[in-house]
């Protein structure tokens, strides 16, 4: 194999703090992946390998509950009939994974946008200097951002919800456990003062902070960056495609379609060889 | 970066034949990339990518054929719809069109299965030394590898469909340009001998060879391996799905779900703290 | 099944008018696909699929060139090598090419970052009443995007190249193919000016239009959507990507790495017992 | 939107019993979510969706080392690889994770191959009367499975390591924890039995029963599923990989490359003009 003694300031193509294979073990973030077998639960883990460091109790506490936060959500969740849909034309775990995480981005379930919209929020307001208790500012600061959405019509991440309405009851739930274990802070503060703003504009009392919005913000006071909160949701959502990718292997049903019963299917009967012709072949 | 002088006996990590980069221009099998464009058709360009030889005018319009052959099956192919479920989620075509292609394995539009099979077949036929004009050995070798395949209740790759019985008119289409243009052989011949075969047995007689163990016959015989197979039809798959998930993402629907009426879902109502006392917690 | 008898002005969930699944044919776009098979090449069939009408034969010819424009780019394309470490770890061909189709995004591949921006641009120009003769008010304007997306700190979508100085040979070749065939318009001339505006600036002048810029402005000029450009870009590198893992599925190295000695690992030694104490367990 | 009403005999298209939404909950397996959320961890939460049962106190321990038991191996994995060359391409986490699920298959993490070997030589025991304390016999039986293997060629899946001899000590420590909290029956004996008759073939005694393949027998002791398994497994790579891709977004290295001294190119020159004349255009 390829012998290199790379000059003292020269890097190497790759760099890499996550882990290293030693001779008889991998050290992971520096522990030995044989002590961590059975010395912490999935959960620490995770947190340690995205963070680097070992979490204290209370931020596991945290993590646990933000990874039950989405659980599940039957069939009207996109990415799992997506993910049904493959497995009953390729009846393989791994690809229907796959498939049920593609079905995460902008619409749907991507933390990335909320945590990265709450960061830089938070920035103006350390950089315009103002106190998180100087109320007014901070309000004026939150109805000039709402405003500035609504200009460019951005909409704001982490907002709304198809059934909920004034509160989501998960999104509840989570922020009592973050606040109860010290995990939560200025970001969300002031996120949350946004929301207040925009409830404040006509038609929009009732939107709520939504499941994946808290999420976001949680995340992020526990240090995840914009991209690894999505990566955190994503790994939070695959027991139940696992869940639902088995039952669909066991269903019988190989090739799924949708029933023609549900579809307008606006086709007119077209003569090829005549249209041929006038395209000029 | 890397100085390496591999000895001479020695190989790299990689190799490839494919094409390489060169100070300005791309050589492609061995052809300037700058040549290419506009030199050939992209059917062209396929052959001699995957087969890295330039195809003959007969081959290529059995190509084209064959690439035509399941342009698109409306919102009854399993992936066209997962790849419209995940684009209603992340509106991304990459991503979307990813999902379609994890939706080709065991249950549909591998050819691979079928040309691994033909080839396996054909490949005792040659090794018992039998002569395709020798009617009588053909059809016992065909009827022997019928009743293995039934012993071992091992579904017949290729063979089937779910409206059409006899005959598969796309099937018939492309065996006929095939022939026209002399690229027809010995193996999709036995394969045909092993189809009448099962057709023999009782219940059996209106089992079609369908379109996709066709072009799995065809491609076969034009030289592409069955791993090809399949990559060749997942590139014909895709001029559809572009035009599904293009149509999915104007129709201003985001976040697609099962309707609940389609479900019978089967959930009892659980006491939480009742049923984690009884696990011992 | 499901009967469903919508009233005339409830819309069913779904609609699409790609094809249509009937008694014995699919009618794609409107024609019998038996009529396709055999009747028009790949290329033709592409068009017609994606954009709902049968091309002229000067159309097909541009979008020939186009699908041949990025045909390969060796192992110095991202998604390439993606897809052989994907078919080393699971020798699947349909896992491999998703894997490479997930390759295409922000930094490469995606044409419809410069389709979207040329389009944006273009109806700037009609919208203030700027005829494309007036030299003067069209690089006022082109001066004037240029300079938001220096101050925006925004890259122009389709200008530069690692290789190429002053003007990407392909692009060149590309452009002159379209023009030929009558496939050219105000469009991408608008984004030219503003590709000269851009060169105009202090140590840009060397900047050439690339590849995927031209295919982005051609396709535009076909009637491609931005997304469908994407799509376009996408089946046009399959072939090459069939190639490769055909050649990793052959080459016998199951289980590809990075090898060691191209990675700096920085990973220092840590106490588990030690550190997890500290971190309040 | 559809209202229909099946008759009482008559099965909807869907069935699931994971979950269901209701008007202001989502019901997990029969329980409110809101209560999951701050009620358990994420793996008693896994073992909860998959398994459709809340663990015992021994069965999360267990999983909990199952799911820490191949959490990273640096870049020394081809999924993680794989992922990261997504990530230089196409900056977008959601995407990266596919990929890297991708690389899940016949040559590396799918326990699912070793969890049906397990369950069918088991059942071929059972089916035969022999009692697992009859060494005698079980050995005779495990030696006849072991013959028949390397007659059909056949890897037996879940044996042999690129680095460990004898024993895989993560293995070792699994076995250890499963053991010490009741998890471990009679699949997994006969299946170390048969690893046992492996290694008495000559030139084989060392080669260890590796970490993947005692994931599989934990887990199907646990009640898991062989594609369940895989489930299992690709969740617990996650967390590795969204630090890796963590790292590869913020390494400022957009689209990486194979390194061409890494490659040898056998690609010779040639002539389009002349070749495609002797192709007969």
């Amino acid at each position: 194999m390829l012998q290199v003694s790379p000059s003292d300031d020269e890097r190497r193509y790759w760099q890499s703090s996550v882990s290293r294979v030693e001779a008889d073990t991998v050290r992971v973030r520096g522990y030995d992946l044989t002590e961590l077998i059975g010395g912490l639960t999935f959960t620490e883990a995770t947190y340690l390998l995205v963070r680097g460091e070992l979490g204290t109790p209370q931020q596991i506490v945290v993590l646990d509950a933000v990874l039950n936060g989405v659980l599940d959500y039957a069939l009207q969740k996109s990415g799992t009939v997506a993910a049904r849909y493959i497995a009953s034309a390729n009846p393989n775990m791994a690809a229907s994974l796959a498939g049920a995480i593609l079905a995460i981005g902008k619409n749907t379930l991507a933390p990335e946008d909320t945590a990265q919209f709450a960061l830089d929020a938070h920035r103006r307001l350390v950089d315009a200097g103002i106190d998180l208790e100087d109320r007014e500012r901070v309000d004026a600061l939150a109805d000039e951002i709402v405003a500035e959405c609504r200009a460019a019509r951005v909409r704001i991440p982490g907002l709304g919800h198809p059934v909920f309405t004034y509160e989501d009851p998960r999104a509840v739930k989570l922020k009592a456990i973050a606040q109860h274990n010290g995990v939560w802070g200025p970001v969300g503060d002031f996120y949350e003062r946004i929301h207040a703003a925009f409830t404040r504009l006509p038609g929009k009392q009732t939107i709520p902070l939504n499941d994946v919005g808290m999420i976001a913000l949680i995340l992020v006071e526990l240090g995840f960056t914009p991209d690894e909160t999505t990566g955190v949701i994503a790994m939070s959502t695959l027991p139940g495609v696992v869940a639902h990718v088995s039952e669909e292997l066991r269903s019988g049903r190989p090739i799924r379609v949708i029933d023609p019963s549900q579809v307008d299917y606006e086709i007119d009967e077209r003569d090829f060889s005549v249209d041929r012709k006038h395209a000029g072949w």
